[in-house]
């Protein structure tokens, strides 16, 4: 009656055919095709608020259409979790109270999971914080391929390997999704320096360029159904590739038919033309320090704003790109805001802490355990020695966008307290400073750094307790200041910073019993690798970082993590920089092609630090011999290769059985192998599964640059089965027809 | 086949039994009822999650359970706009570009149209504004009684009589709800004066608390099913309206059975034992500046945060208390933000502004048109002089918690220009400078205020004009400054401020042909009434106030507002200040008891300035001898009353009929009459329809305070008809057996 009363109201009174107290609109009607909606709510709207809905109103968010009830846009850094609130028009933080969130383990850690239910798992307890605090667009995950171990972002990343980011990120976009809230998949696409990143212009042939770089993304818009990309800040083919003819309406919306958003990395879009007809469909970040051309409002001097109003009021450009971009923006509303069934999310609660820490667990690598110094055995350790910044360093807080403001966070200090405080000694001692840590609110990572004390009292009260611990646990690495694990910048080498090395050799001359914790998202170079027993890759592990590590290092929790990328033992041994095309200036040239990170190795016979693939356990595996399910196979077959593993230590765990194809001879340059599927197994101890891998020619194909397709090369190739790229296991050759 | 996975996962590594991947809880299922809800979620929150339910994180939002997906709760002032977003705990405005809103017309004047589908579509449409911002209680709207014409806060309620507010209330809270926006009715109770707001302690009979004071509310409740009300500032028994056994308990949660949230005015609750115990739900606005008692957030202070918890905790206090609240803020939710149906709301719009210049029009009073002064003749008139501030001041700025940001806001110079600027020359002097309103932001609402003319200059510019005009329209009154109409302090006296008597006695010397408008939400002395042709009463209109205001004075609309509260010719005329009961200060004595507004004038004979319900035409009406279709009537009896009204001039209009009920003998002292109906007829010129009124016993009733209940005490009776409670039209005789 009272709906009745309205309508009639409104009849006799000030009339309005959208108002949905009449008939309900076809883009108000849930029951419709998003397509239907979004051209029905396109027809309703002018000019004006079309080009309001395509570029920000703040530093985080996008108008959506006030009149038709259309909500705004809210995005959220980062990849790891929801960025606290700023200032409408600053980074600065609003200083809210209910915006400490969950960190999860960078994406780094996540993909050393190896475990595609870790990825979905992240991404529905990311997706619902996200949710929780009314955010629509969650600006993740990053999928840009490791190139050079010196890329300061590579931590939000998920390693050097096309196929394996391929896999890991389609979960992580569905259970984001899950919640009504979209990923943004980033940065699209090349973006693998920080130095010059707004200005490198990346020359990069086609193979590479479909074969290892842009995969990822593939599999996010035609398996993920990723609803947004984020544009890179770099350039390629000398155009920004934030509105870039080849990366966005040529591949990504043409050839993969994306129907998604391309939102701009934060100041990412510089030319309105471009940005009209080169595919960018949301502008964030443009520069709006000053009012400038004279407009009322920042925002107005946008390159899609009123710069854009002006061209189409002059008739210099039509309207049909700004439709194109506003019913992709319609389209995000009505899959997320507009999308009456989706869940309400939570926040920091203590089941997404658990999942992290869950996720942390399996990310963990074991690198090195020479006479089983790990786990740490309880029952003969009195004394610990814990040594090192970064067991007690925050890393939620620096390294760019992706910094937090978690609820809490445990060190890997409080970690082993928590877990063995009680049943042996922990002593502590810093053993260095480094630099401090800020976010762009100036939020200070570290503890307190005004210790008076010189480098030599500290090294000093290191060793002091090295001495009398009966294991020291070193837990150093990289941190999330500026050159090392943090966006803008680029590493200035592959060593550790602040004379660890030298920390690490004077250590082990008064205890050899020695864990190093490599807290990094990098690979970094161990010139002291033979001395030392116990090594560690730690990452940057969240919330519960310290936890997880403790229940790895005493033996709680079986590491099951194994590398993403490959861990050079020198700089040069690496693609990038043996060329010497790393950090490129104004342009960098990608001529190692498609042989990056264990392609480039392998090919080179370069033997690595630790390899691709690489991760010890706490039991033993054996494997039996790999076979095929046919010997010859057509070009529409399906092929089958198992393998029998079997767990023949004494401790239940997880191996990942890594599948490489080998193409033994083919027209164009191919790697030595290259992962083409993994299998994560949980085995009991003394249990014995058979894994089986399914593959078809896409496992076979290289892309032929010259007919820009993809070619499955008839002839022969080798299914290699292994425990990491390195640890071959065995192998069965098949021929293609 | 996602879901699957997620509840797989969720099974085998961290598992919550709460997770809405696995199945649906109730509390997140939509089709059981909301009861059922509210159990459900209550039944799984901690004790800490209750806690933090009841009080405020932040200047206007409340958490919800972050851990149960159950969202924060946002409130927004005010009853005529929604309020621009503020800092986290600041009440600066956080300089956001997305928050201007429509202002509507101020309460005052919506209640002045007499028309209910007027304030359904206020309600409609303000609930809208508040649903698009996020916003899930509209604080508002205010129904406490102008007791005094002194109030500083008239302006934002419906008037002084019981009746009138009860039926315009409820169409309100009807329409905010439709948008599942909770309504928050204001201020409960007997909040009168402004002077010592926060520690005068009210002392009034039960007849006027019950038949005066009250029954507003008891509509919101019993009528409107308003989900929140506010306690108010003031005491009553010595004990805070916030946390009040009388108020709360007994009437509110007890007799009228409210199953609703009882928020706290900011800065309303100030002892936490009677808090748990006074009906008192959700705490806001407890000063927070500065971190008092040791704890780490500022709102752990809160009376209803740590010192409850620690009660509780103690063994003090049980937790029955605490669920009965959270029960009921968990019903909010329910009914709001968990809502999955409601619609998505809408803001700024043109539909949105003229709804609120349509009210405006409607609300406006012609107050006095002498020779038929009004509408302003066009084909005789070429010069107008508009003279005074409020003509160019901008009236939604300042006043207090109802201060807006507004989209644009037409001042009445403006709309006089728009409308007839192009057929006359519209000539302007601001006559006189008042003081300038700020809003808590201290954003000006003045215009230029920099100017250095002297009084005598500003009054002969003035004059100059006039002299030269046809016909002067003076735009005077009150403004939103401090004693004036405005929150927090009361006028200090019935006349107009700033000399404005003197120079509208100078301007009639030289030219007779003047309009005066009054701009204000409380009657003002009119010392030159019988001089001044035109009286208009112009109330705050809002964004389209100056346009609705041009119309009227041309004549485009035709008025039919109506005045609310009587005009008293002198303060001494009104009760409050005849017994000298205003403002109290440790005690304020409603000696005058029922006798409030038209109640007191009638009894003791005294001749209003001009009398509620009063209101002219541009044309006129004539009225038929209203009959009753019956003489005796029992107690379980309707009766009917029907008179036959006729337009009998040349224009369309509206007038409102009104029904007063006069109980010629009683044993308890009864007003000469009341309003017990009125209904808003349009006519075309020429038209005559027959209005019908039914009531039953409950419009003879009077409540007896000995018995406490209601009495339709068996007797005679007149039903009388009226164009105002002064033109009474005829009567009609009726006896209660």
């Amino acid at each position: 009656m009272l709906k009745n009363r309205i309508a009639t109201l409104l009849l006799i009174s000030i009339v309005s055919v959208t108002s949905n107290a009449q008939t309900k609109a076809i883009y108000q009607d849930n029951t419709k095709p998003v397509k239907d909606r979004v051209e029905d709510a396109l027809s309703r709207m002018t000019l004006e608020e079309k080009i309001a809905m395509i570029h920000a109103q703040s530093k985080f968010s996008s108008p959506g259409v006030p009149r038709l009830g259309i909500p705004e846009n809210w995005m959220t850094d980062g990849p790891h979790g929801i960025r606290p609130e700023t200032l409408w028009d600053e980074w600065d933080q609003a200083n809210w109270t209910n915006d400490s969130c969950i960190a999860f383990p960078a994406l780094t850690a996540l993909a050393a999971t190896w475990n595609k239910d870790m990825s979905l798992l992240y991404g529905k307890s990311i997706g619902e914080e996200a949710r929780y605090r009314n955010k629509n667009v969650l600006l993740g995950p990053g999928v840009n391929i490791y190139r050079s171990p010196l890329n300061g972002r590579n931590f939000e990343y998920m390693g050097e390997d096309p196929f394996l980011t391929s896999k890991m990120v389609v979960p992580y976009i569905q259970g984001v999704q899950s919640n009504g809230v979209a990923a943004c998949v980033k940065h699209f696409a090349l973006n693998n320096q920080e130095t010059n990143r707004h200005t490198v212009n990346v020359v990069v042939d086609d193979r590479a360029l479909y074969e290892i770089y842009l995969p990822a993304f593939k599999a996010a818009v035609q398996e993920g159904d990723t609803w947004t990309i984020m544009g890179a800040y770099n350039r390629y083919k000398d155009q920004q590739a934030c509105h870039n003819q080849y990366l966005l309406n040529d591949i990504l919306k043409g050839e993969w038919a994306f129907e998604g958003t391309v939102i701009a990395d934060w100041g990412g879009v510089n030319n309105t033309k471009e940005a009209i007809f080169n595919g960018m469909d949301l502008e964030f970040g443009t520069w709006t320090d000053g009012l400038s051309q004279g407009t009322k409002n920042a925002y107005d001097s946008y390159f899609l704003a009123q710069p854009y109003l002006k061209m189409i009021q002059s008739g210099e450009v039509g309207t049909k790109e700004l439709d194109d971009k506003v019913r992709r923006v319609l389209r995000l509303s009505f899959l997320t805001t507009m999308a009456k069934d989706r869940p309400l999310g939570s926040f920091g609660t203590e089941e997404h802490a658990l999942a992290g820490r869950k996720i942390a667990e399996e990310g963990i690598v074991l690198l090195q355990n020479k006479n089983n110094i790990l786990p740490i055995n309880l029952s003969k350790t009195k004394k610990v020695a814990v040594i090192g910044e970064n067991a007690i360093k925050m890393m939620t807080v620096g390294g760019g966008s992706s910094s937090l403001k978690a609820k809490y966070e445990i060190s890997p200090l409080d970690g082993l307290k928590n877990r063995i405080g009680s049943e042996a000694e922990v002593m502590y001692a810093r053993g260095y400073v480094g630099d401090a840590s800020t976010d762009y609110n100036g939020v200070n990572s570290g503890q307190n750094l005004a210790e008076k004390r010189s480098a030599q009292e500290l090294k000093d009260e290191a060793l002091k307790i090295a001495k009398e611990a009966d294991i020291v646990i070193f837990v150093g690495g990289l941190n999330k200041s500026d050159f090392q694990d943090s966006e803008g910048h680029d590493r200035k080498s592959l060593g550790l910073p602040y004379n660890q090395d030298q920390l690490i050799t004077d250590l082990l001359k008064v205890n050899k019993n020695l864990v190093f914790v490599n807290i990094s998202g990098n690979a970094v170079a161990m010139p002291w690798v033979n001395q030392v027993p116990g090594i560690v890759q730690g990452w940057f592990l969240g919330t519960e970082g310290g936890n997880a590590l403790a229940s790895v290092l005493v033996g709680d929790v079986n590491p099951s993590g194994k590398l993403t990328f490959t861990f050079p033992a020198r700089l040069e041994d690496n693609g990038a920089h043996a060329i010497g095309e790393f950090p490129g200036s104004k342009d960098v040239n990608y001529t190692e092609s498609i042989f990056v990170g264990y392609r480039w190795t392998e090919i080179k016979k370069i033997k690595p630090l630790f390899a691709f693939g690489h991760g010890l356990s706490y039991t033993t595996f054996q494997y039996g011999k790999v076979t095929a399910d046919k010997t010859n196979m057509g070009q529409s077959d399906k092929i089958s290769f198992s393998v029998k593993v079997k767990n023949t230590g004494k401790r239940d765990g997880f191996e990942v059985v890594q599948l490489y194809i080998s193409d033994l001879k083919s027209y164009l340059p191919r790697p030595v192998k290259e992962l083409k599927e993994f299998e994560k197994v949980f085995l009991k101890a003394g249990e014995e599964k058979t894994v089986t891998f399914t593959v078809n020619k896409t496992a076979l194909s290289f892309f032929d640059d010259k007919k820009h397709e993809w070619v499955a090369e008839p002839g022969d190739f080798e299914a290699i089965v292994g425990a990491s790229s390195a640890d071959i296991k065995s192998k069965v050759k098949f021929t293609l027809k």
